[in-house]
């Protein structure tokens, strides 16, 4: 069988099985989810020997120590992503709630409800764990989900789909609404990319090769996002004292991921007594500063910033520098420099936080809380199946109800068209 | 300047002025386009001078009189157009709605707020009317708009634009707001689409050609439908009177739009009542049927249907019937053969009305009512600027709302992430 045939019948099969997914009740759906969480933690022994075939192979391929911390399902990672299932399970199930219903003067009403896409393409990198987080958000919002996950966890993401196959089939569900695509090939991806009678969206998770490679070759929408340049603005009526404590916290508290810090903007009349003040606690901390002229004025341990150092996601421990002259030029920065992602503006002041949160259409946007809290677990969204700086479908983290649609029904007594 | 540059340079300058578009305040949206209407009135001679030449071509190169029709801007058509751009005026302005608020834990407030997609994209075929319908709602969304009609009503496309953008400088709103791409090539629509920097979201809107082209073909997210093979199912339970009247309606009143019936489903039990009733009011109307064996047992003038039937959207006084021998079967066949467009069950029968709803997922679905009420202006949503049968982002009639996307806000007084 080619690779293109083994593509096409795995989506042929999870689309059947998703019209099953579909209409199955909470309460099987919710049991699934708990019994695969149980399967994972009783059957450790057996994911873990598993695990050790991709962590051995990676190390003789001579894989980073981080990409092989990422691919170890330790015992804390195993008990964590079973614990993830169970309040997946415990979410309120969004399929078939009645978003709106109005009546119309003919006597119709008229409603939208809530239903699955149909089927969701997972296509990732070397975290197996993502295995068992996707399928159980795509199962809770009726979907079925082809899994394309990395060459290197392929042992590993093998096990965690047969132990939800099997608590799909001991609850009378069909196991196909969960399937992997065992080729590791990049051409099978391509076959992927091109099912759009079959799978209806896909959302890549990956670094930015991966996104930009499924996003330019899918026939089928694609929800994404390719990096976070996010930015804090400190503006004329600032609390420095909080300035400085969300500053440290967006930019330290995890540098590596796409919520935090990469560029600071501080309004001229607070520069001579914030930047002082911030610098030396980022430096404390380690952090690089690259400062326009302006900063660099205030602190001369700058290095000066180059025009790359405003588009730039560090994902480190440095931080871009720039004093602006009002907030007009801190939100023309952010339209022009800034990708989409999250925004905070410190203030006092309640005008200035009104036009922060009006004009900047960033997909996150926070007035006196740290760009760290733009997560989907923290906004209570529950487990987050991704997040999108595109604006079609959904904006920022994606939680269950973004895996759904709403169709419209109509409830008549014989109305017709005049 | 190429083609490829002249598109670009469009879209360049629709995207800087879509960013005042987003801002502008809802008054000023509101006066533009009642002085647009204003303008389309009392600027009839010009339009109509304009559209002379278009319907002078177009009559010698020999195109059919349906098309000669869409193409005019008769009296009639300019004054329902105007309205339709007061109606939209009056409309809610769904920019700034925040759709939801909620509090989190940690006292943080957590909200979506509706805002502006940026620049959509239509395309579309000869009606000259649709150019200012969509400029209108893309503008109450605070969008910008670049339109790329057809080659046909070049001359009428560019007049209507022209008095858009007297109303937008009047106003003092930027006039790029509204563009047309005044390359008639079908380059031009291939360069636009490649514009995925610029233009956030394609529409198109025409026949089956012009949307596959368009799908085949574009780098932005489009939302489309092929077509409507639309389905009425008369249940064991159905008032048979008023299954007659709405499969008469659904057929007759207008056979050539995506609304109407293409499929009838008959239960078993009531075939033998139920077919030769809306047979003989069918027949009176002129409408052919094609029948599976069942149907054609009880209405021996059928024709015999093929499989090719179950798929086909007639667009004519043609019906496909089918016996079913109960919901179930009902719901697969439209499951199988089913464009996902609009369906309706006849029925007295709560349990069936509530299966009907739960368990068909095409974007309407209706209860006692002809499958010709699904349309945005009978639903209430005001102009429809489109129709979507794939689920990402948008399912079924597209009104204002649907150019609009949410973004997260938050609301903090110092949150970090621990």
């Amino acid at each position: 069988m080619s690779i293109k045939d083994d593509v096409l019948r795995i989506a042929v099969i999870t689309r059947d099985a998703s019209r099953k997914a579909a209409v199955l009740p909470t309460p099987v759906k919710e049991k699934i989810l708990r019994d695969a969480a149980a399967k994972l933690r009783e059957r450790r022994a057996f994911l873990q020997a598993e695990n050790r075939i991709d962590v051995d192979a990676a190390r003789s391929n001579g894989l980073s120590a981080a990409m092989i911390d990422r691919l170890t399902l330790s015992d804390k990672v195993i008990d964590q992503t079973a614990a993830g299932m169970e309040e997946i399970a415990a979410f309120p199930d969004p399929v078939g709630e009645i978003v709106h219903m109005w009546n119309r003067p003919n006597g119709m009403k008229v409603g939208r409800m809530r239903i699955p896409l149909g089927v969701i393409g997972i296509i990732y990198e070397s975290r197996p764990n993502v295995t068992a987080d996707a399928a159980s958000l795509c199962l809770k919002a009726g979907n079925g989900v082809v899994l394309r996950g990395g060459s290197e966890a392929i042992n590993s993401n093998l096990a965690i789909v047969s132990l939800f196959k099997e608590a799909l089939r001991e609850n009378g569900a069909p196991e196909d609404i969960v399937n992997l695509i065992p080729v590791t090939d990049r051409e099978a991806v391509l076959h992927m990319l091109s099912l759009e009678e079959y799978i209806d969206l896909i959302i890549p998770r990956g670094g930015e090769d991966l996104i930009r490679f499924v996003a330019g070759n899918s026939r089928i929408p694609v929800i994404k996002h390719y990096k976070g340049v996010c930015h804090l603005y400190v503006d004329r009526w600032a609390d420095l004292d909080m300035a400085v404590k969300l500053t440290i916290n967006a930019k330290v508290q995890r540098p590596g991921v796409c919520n935090s810090l990469e560029t600071l903007l501080v309004h001229r009349d607070v520069a001579d007594r914030f930047l002082p003040m911030v610098a030396e606690k980022l430096t404390e901390e380690k952090v690089e500063l690259r400062g326009c002229s302006r900063s660099r004025e205030r602190v001369n341990s700058m290095r000066p910033a180059t025009e790359d150092d405003w588009y730039a996601e560090y994902l480190d421990l440095i931080l871009a520098v720039k004093v602006v002259d009002d907030i007009d030029e801190a939100i023309r920065h952010i339209a022009t420099y800034g990708s989409l992602h999250t925004e905070t503006i410190v203030t006092k002041d309640y005008d200035a936080a009104q036009k922060f949160l009006r004009e900047v259409n960033s997909s996150s946007v926070i007035v006196n809380a740290s760009t760290r809290m733009s997560d989907g677990y923290v906004y209570g969204l529950g487990a987050e199946i991704g997040i999108s700086t595109t604006k079609i479908h959904s904006y920022g983290p994606m939680g269950v109800e973004d895996l759904t649609t709403t169709k419209f029904i109509v409830l008549g007594d014989g109305q017709i068209r005049e």
